[in-house]
């Protein structure tokens, strides 16, 4: 495949801290909810993922999702993302404000049983729900596993060209290949994006340190949007040994040095972390956080 | 510049844990330093850094440097390498039956003088020192700051070519370009290869997270020789913030899942963790160490 080194101008970065960083925590309060996205849609975030419309029971870290949409600014150019598992959460994000839904499906038939307790059809089925009460709003599918499975290894990749038509012809228009459990490389970013382009957002996760030589391989081959967290915060709760997002500060940091400038402010972010620290009760595990900017 | 993905035959790794690594902690026994460098070399690494010739009073970590040499393995294959500050030190490495000999130099004066209290010209007269008493073996030159420093900024890069030329003229024949507070990004990984050709080792930082994204950027564009050390250990300590060195494990781990393998053993360098995290008496900051490999 060509290599494209070039300067990007439309780079898309969403945090998605407030949902999949936090959802890894014990819960912190709305107050606290409220000022992290506020302080990411003031630093220049065009995309943020917000919160999750899903049972305050089986994911308290996400309860009060309605009033966190309530209580942050809306400034314009920012679309606040909401993850909703059926038709019915889809019903509370539209209702409660929110610009754009996401769903998660697993390229991994065993994740997807275990994670969300559905069969792969089924969850086509709640997706397609999803589309019609999301009412023209982007739905962006999330799927999971897609770079290797903690029960079926390499398996879920050759799943992923085929779950993804089968989706867009239930009209999902948008999708984001997430690596769960940190099972990607190099090597297997370059081999998906050959079997279904780079018209794809990433999702990386830096279980075993990859997180940010996997973006920047996927960047060179054209995709354009990644799913990051600010400090690196983040794992999966549901899969052993899961490691953080993608930093945010770490993927503008190299970014900004290649001059690929989302129109994000470096400082202002960094000036996010010791609050988050403190409301999660420990360091953060992004370096660039830890040790600042070249 | 021509990136190539394919898989390589002859990547070079050495290991400079025992020296590098070591050096940034509290010091460690003779038997730990020299069942660490046995264990690397069962693991199949063919190149270790083993010690330094320099003085033990300014660096009690690596006392011992002959001690450690007499004691090891010395299997066919394996080419041990010796830190040497000057000509004494040389004498003292080849007495010691080194393989092979590391020079440092910095790209950046100030670093250079605070570094190794002597101006530019003073080490390049030290090491056509070393170059003769080395009497053939190798002399591989690590260049710090290659991709910036502390004091200077961005200054020492555009220093490089013209401080090759100028070792080369005085009998070095291999070089190493090293990140040592860890501000090189993707970008100037091709901006310096692009000026001193590939021909040329990686000793990379990961203080800001980016010594695998720009190891895997510069394999791209043919760089085949890669300084790393089991865990991640090290840290410059004369280099404020400066992260440990790119992860043997880590490197291997991508390298491996992309078709080129290094005759190392991943999981007899994985074995090695515990006893070396005990030694130094802290957990390793590598990934792979700490999550295992996919």
């Amino acid at each position: 495949m060509m290599i494209d080194r070039s300067p990007r101008a439309n780079v898309e970065i969403r945090d998605v801290g407030p949902r999949d960083g936090l959802q890894a925590e014990s819960p912190v309060s709305v107050d606290t909810r409220t000022a992290l996205i506020n302080g990411l849609a003031d630093a220049g975030l065009t995309d943020i993922e917000a919160v999750a419309f899903v049972s305050p029971k089986a994911v308290p870290q996400m309860a009060g999702a309605a009033e966190v949409m309530a209580r942050i600014d809306r400034p314009a150019g920012v679309r606040f993302w909401g993850l909703v598992p059926n038709v019915r959460g889809a019903e509370l994000a539209v209702d409660a404000g929110v610009d754009a839904l996401t769903v998660t499906i697993s390229a991994c038939p065993v994740y997807n049983e275990k994670n969300i307790n559905r069969t792969i059809e089924e969850s086509v089925e709640a997706i397609a729900g999803v589309v019609e009460v999301a009412d023209g709003r982007p739905v962006d599918a999330v799927l999971s596993c897609v770079f290797g499975s903690p029960y079926t290894g390499d398996e879920p990749t050759s799943a992923v060209p085929t779950l993804m038509e089968e989706l867009r012809t239930r009209g999902v228009g948008r999708f984001t290949l997430a690596d769960t459990t940190g099972m990607a490389t190099p090597a297997r970013i370059e081999a998906v994006i050959s079997a279904v382009g780079a018209d794809v957002g990433m999702h990386l996760h830096d279980t075993r340190g990859t997180a940010l030589v996997n973006a920047w391989t996927a960047l060179g081959l054209g995709v354009e949007r990644f799913d990051t967290a600010l400090g690196g915060l983040g794992g999966s709760p549901f899969a052993e040994g899961a490691g953080g997002n993608l930093a945010t500060e770490d993927l503008v940091h190299v970014l900004r040095d290649a001059g690929s400038v989302p129109d994000i402010d470096l400082d202002a972010l960094l000036a996010l972390g010791p609050a988050l620290a403190d409301a999660v009760g420990h360091a953060l595990p992004s370096r660039v956080m830890t040790h600042g900017p070249r």
